[in-house]
């Protein structure tokens, strides 16, 4: 299928158009687009503006309220709970992660664990808005469950990414965004489309057989964790998406494991919810509140060096540091903009006239 | 090889001999055996009294000081870095853990990055500190180089573990405790002393590509990161081992990287190091400082029950949460005793004949 390239610019103010329609205040509007379209720069089109009309029809089922009245319901000094009165992730998070930085500046690192939100687009987002304090950054959130954890036939966890950014001095800095499965449900996705099966070790079909369609999911199948399998240490991906789940949900009081709202609005919400909509979790660790920051960012620098120059393996012309990927990305769509398949242009188009915005 | 079983109390009693014999305190010595003891009781063979020996090899070549001056060097309310004056591990975490303990005490959380110190033990041991103290306790540590980052033909990281205890009510608490690759070196050393090849996906050669020769890493092969190659997720079990070196070490002024130093003593120090020792760090998180104690409590039984009675795969009795193994060992090892291959009772006597010390 051929990509159109659109500029950032045009997608940001198409995006920010729809939050305002669905009631957002400007300032609300401008940070959602800020946060759905930097995965889009960053090569991570799964939660991009892709995502654009899902975050809408939310909306449209009362999932999503568009003016929620944000709140600390528990603190200490270096702590808070908060409240997302339903809003949208993409807005409640980056106000959450502020929290946790200015916790950070008042006692060294600040944590902050979120109930009542909704998807937060890419979790590497949140946690670099660190850098520029000289924080290093930490974003989670548990997801829908897809994830079945070792030996279970039961879909019980989301994806639930883990991001942590660090800051560094002339190097660019460390960001590692990922969700703690094998492959993100957006490559899943991508196969779907193409007709294509899966490699092995990425999920398994409604009896917990290792399987490579790629359609397994439909069929009560599930995505493997990190690892694939006990001999390749699946327990160690079950247990990192559980922390995940658990710092942001148990900590928080939303929903947890099987009972985590799905994204899509058509399914049916979970019976017997124990919490309140999705959770997410936040952390901010002020680096002279260790070391002098100026000493951590010169060893920062020697550690970014010796990895990026490190010797690659035969085939490739060398090795990466996380983030890197990204940032080339981002480097390049600033230029020529952000490529979308014509069923993506098609669903935009279609939101727009809804609301009489033009794509 | 048949194994004998010895008490917990006679190991005990013999580690602590050996550690007071090399100069520790009455205090430390007891400190030390209790944590090294607690891999054996744990299941964790390769972090426990098979390593006796090796301490006190450190000892002897002067890496070890049996007598440390431990220091805060740098702290605000919430964060403190540690230097472990070259102490034994075993000693320097708990004590450094505990440090974190009284900052969530003080101000909700509390974070120790700790610099000069040495191996210390099973990760589990120091997060699992936090759990009568209704606390989330959190450990990691960097280790000597065996691991290659993605697409990298070199040893760049250690197996660096991160260990995470989460306290429930009436249910056993959820205790995460991994090696950030697909196995840990303990598991390929049995291999080595059986004679067998390794699962695909655990080792590469020293080209970089990916062999099951469980002799690998004395030919300049390396172990791999959790995820095994990029189709799997490696890059996102380099980012977790990278995430744990920077922490450890880049935040306390530790030794990173190549150039953390090795455990074996006859094995020579990398040259031109940026640190001092090995790094450690510590978190803990005051659960009242989110929420209720028994509202999370009543939610964390919730999850673990859930998990715990989820429907298993044929061939499996029933799913496990992280920690469940562990304590079935050490609720098996307090009554049967803990088995030992004739080499470690070999060399166990040998150590005891040096100190006049009977086992």
């Amino acid at each position: 299928m051929a990509e159109t390239a659109y500029s950032y610019q045009i997608l940001h103010q198409f995006s920010k158009q729809i939050f305002s329609s669905i009631g957002c205040s400007d300032e609300d509007a401008t940070l959602a687009a800020d946060v759905l379209l930097s995965a889009d720069l960053r090569g991570v089109d799964s939660h991009g503006i892709a995502r654009l009309s899902g975050y809408v029809r939310l909306w449209e089922v009362k999932r999503i309220n568009p003016n929620p009245s944000i709140k600390i319901i528990h603190q200490t000094p270096s702590t808070a709970v908060i409240d997302g009165d339903s809003g949208l992730g993409l807005v409640v998070a980056p106000k959450a992660m502020q929290i946790a930085i200015e916790k950070a500046n008042s006692v060294g690192t600040g944590w902050v664990s979120v109930q009542n939100s909704n998807h937060f687009g890419i979790a590497g987002y949140h946690a670099m808005m660190a850098l520029k304090e000289d924080m290093i950054g930490i974003a989670m959130t548990n997801a829908s469950a897809l994830v079945a954890p070792t030996f279970s036939t039961e879909r019980l966890l989301g994806t639930n990414p883990i991001a942590v950014a660090i800051p560094a001095g002339s190097e660019a800095p460390f960001v590692g965004d990922m969700a703690t499965t094998t492959a993100a449900n957006g490559k899943l996705e991508i196969l779907q489309r193409k007709g294509l099966d899966t490699p092995d070790g990425w999920v398994q079909n409604k009896d917990g057989s290792p399987v490579t369609d790629a359609h397994a999911l439909k069929n009560g199948g599930a995505l493997l964790p990190l690892g694939s399998d006990v001999t390749h240490g699946s327990h160690k991906g079950y247990a990192l998406g559980s922390i995940v789940d658990i710092f942001s949900a148990i900590l928080s009081g939303a929903n947890y494991g099987p009972w985590v709202p799905p994204f899509p609005a058509y399914v049916p919400m979970p019976e017997n919810q124990p919490g309140k909509g999705i959770g997410h979790f936040f952390g901010a660790m002020r680096i002279d509140a260790f070391r002098k920051a100026e000493d951590f960012k010169k060893d920062m620098d020697h550690w970014l060096r010796r990895f990026r120059s490190s010797s690659p393996v035969q085939g490739q012309s060398r090795v990466m540091v996380p983030g890197d990927p990204e940032r080339e990305y981002e480097a390049e769509r600033r230029v020529s903009g952000i490529p979308l398949l014509p069923p993506v242009v098609k669903d935009l188009k279609e939101l727009g006239e809804k609301f009489g915005i033009n794509l």
